[in-house]
């Protein structure tokens, strides 16, 4: 509840053993307008440190930042969207990290670039376990093939929606072929990753009791499939039985819009049990989607839902940054709290200086 | 995800049994402007269908319905807020029908005026059970002293809670005492009625796991109470456990704003075990804000974010009503699908046009 925002949030020093060169060239030329050719060629070619520093410039909270950010992301866009982009949902502790950990490693067998992205607008708030934490992804962390960048802090949930969708963007021009998006479930961060991916995954457990209840209402609907993990020891039989019980439960749902029914499989990310089998039916997927021309489908309606978030966004913040308006606010809130003036009135005082 | 919304959400007829001269006249003078004094008249008076009528303006679309409903939120205003407002959580089977019945039944019995509404942005998609339903609570739906509504259809969160926030005023100065708002956690719709009420209570079961996992996090920390229901038969063991282990988890959470310290309570609203314990609870609650004042700041603050959504609300509604815009946003969505275009310089664009 307490909407602190980390305020110091400055451009973090690039590791000392990578690209020496090309993080001083960077941070001398920061703030003049020739970064962001610079930065577009750099992450062109895959250096992981200016698609860092571009990713830091859209999670700035400076003005000057975001507009050097946005016109990096137009550069980068011609180059985007040829990657499939995967969504990862699951409660704390259904095995997300180890999961992705597992699949990230068979994909670098492939050797698919793969980057990893967290959607967490809590992680500032909550003592849980940071997302994309580094630590928790030990291989994929070690790997050059791979691209790990934890959640955004101190953000709204619309805050960090934005800033994933933008990442995403440099990262396919930066050659990624494999993004996956990992939130749990706090407010509508679920609705939020599955509106910015082409296939959403839900992970969970086995007789921990929410497939009787406890399931948020909604994100069975979401899940292009439901992975059934720790699938190994004790747990093989309860797994066996909550793959047929959501079998039975995705088959009374309706159909989804793209066709596509969803898949109920069961994996032991930790037993390297089941990864082939989820990449396969992820290639499976995207191969259906694609045939059937929903996969684009999806993905333009995600850039006008994406357009119009935007607007929202842009639309709000001119308001509020609108010196003449600040003062008037103030009073305007007085007269609401002391029941002079309804909200609506107040607001329609307001909203007629301001176009 | 169809965000389909019914389109013909018209004045309903009005019951034939009760005050059937009011009705009329209400139908005849519909679109009078004079139906606004009248309305409010009545409501003054406790007239369940002029109340039921304001409450179908706040919730119509039309926008001429919605001017007479904010000139009548607008002389309401100064007589709202003597009441306590109640926000009830739970997953759905959790009892929450039962429980409000429960307390209900107690609190006609101390001739306390009672109006339930519910919040519930799901109700025009899935199957569950209609919130607010009186054939689930049908001692209060045969009392004179209770006024329930059910959560308006189609529409999404953001509506549902303003809508909300206006049928709490028109309810206050109608003479409720006690307002009820109850949820089941869909999206947000913890935190929106949170943000709407005095005194906000999670209802749970024990043993059904999720005191373990499941529980969506931030609902624990909102709860100023947790009441553990259907502590009966076989389930007693089971609940004096859960309660232990509530009791301990929220101790651990820092203390509450307003130094409330939330209480862990056991009851069986079916079988009318616990009841006046939640009631003095509610009471202890009040008499302790009120004593601190948080009470009053609570209710201020709520007014003032209030104003806000409201501001958000209508610069949205503005916006996309603004006729040459529409053609520009067609052209632009096209722009940006085709990756022509980033979504924040389209933004940018119309923005510009806009204001």
């Amino acid at each position: 509840m307490s909407g602190k925002e980390k305020s110091t949030e400055s451009i973090p020093k690039v590791p000392s053993h990578i690209n020496r060169k090309l993080a001083t060239s960077f941070q001398k030329s920061r703030l003049s307008p020739d970064i962001v050719p610079f930065l577009f060629e750099e992450i062109r070619k895959g250096s992981i440190v200016a698609l860092s520093q571009g990713i830091t410039l859209v999670e700035s909270k400076k003005e000057q930042d975001n507009i050097l950010a946005q016109e990096l992301i137009q550069k980068c866009l011609p180059y985007s969207g040829n990657s499939v982009r995967i969504g990862i949902t699951g409660v704390p502790g259904v095995g997300k990290s180890t999961f992705i950990e597992t699949l990230g490693t068979y994909w670098m067998t492939q050797h698919k670039k793969l980057a990893v992205l967290a959607v967490d607008p809590s992680s500032s708030m909550t003592k849980g376990s940071i997302m994309g934490d580094k630590t928790r992804m030990e291989k994929l962390a070690a790997s050059d093939q791979v691209f790990i960048r934890p959640s955004a802090a101190g953000t709204s949930l619309g805050g960090v929606t934005q800033m994933t969708r933008e990442t995403i963007i440099l990262c396919e021009a930066a050659g990624y072929e494999r993004i996956i998006v990992e939130t749990v479930g706090v407010g509508q961060s679920e609705t939020a990753v599955y509106h910015m991916t082409d296939i959403f995954l839900l992970l969970k457990l086995a007789g921990a009791g929410d497939e009787l209840q406890g399931i948020k209402r909604g994100i069975i609907e979401l899940a292009d499939a439901i992975l059934i993990n720790k699938d190994d020891g004790d747990n093989q039989l309860a797994t066996k039985k909550a793959k047929n019980h959501f079998s039975k439960a995705l088959h009374l749902l309706s159909v989804k819009e793209n066709d596509w029914q969803p898949k109920v499989l069961s994996c032991s990310a930790l037993h390297n049990k089941g990864i082939a089998e989820a990449n396969l039916m992820i290639a499976q997927y995207v191969q259906f989607t694609k045939q059937n021309k929903s996969f684009d489908r999806r993905r333009k309606q995600q850039d006008i839902n994406w357009l119009h978030k935007t607007i929202e966004n842009r639309l709000l913040s001119q308001f509020y940054q609108n010196k003449q308006l600040q003062s008037e606010i103030a009073s305007l809130e007085k007269l609401v709290v002391n029941k002079k003036l309804s909200p609506f009135q107040a607001a329609e005082t307001l909203l007629k200086k301001f176009t």
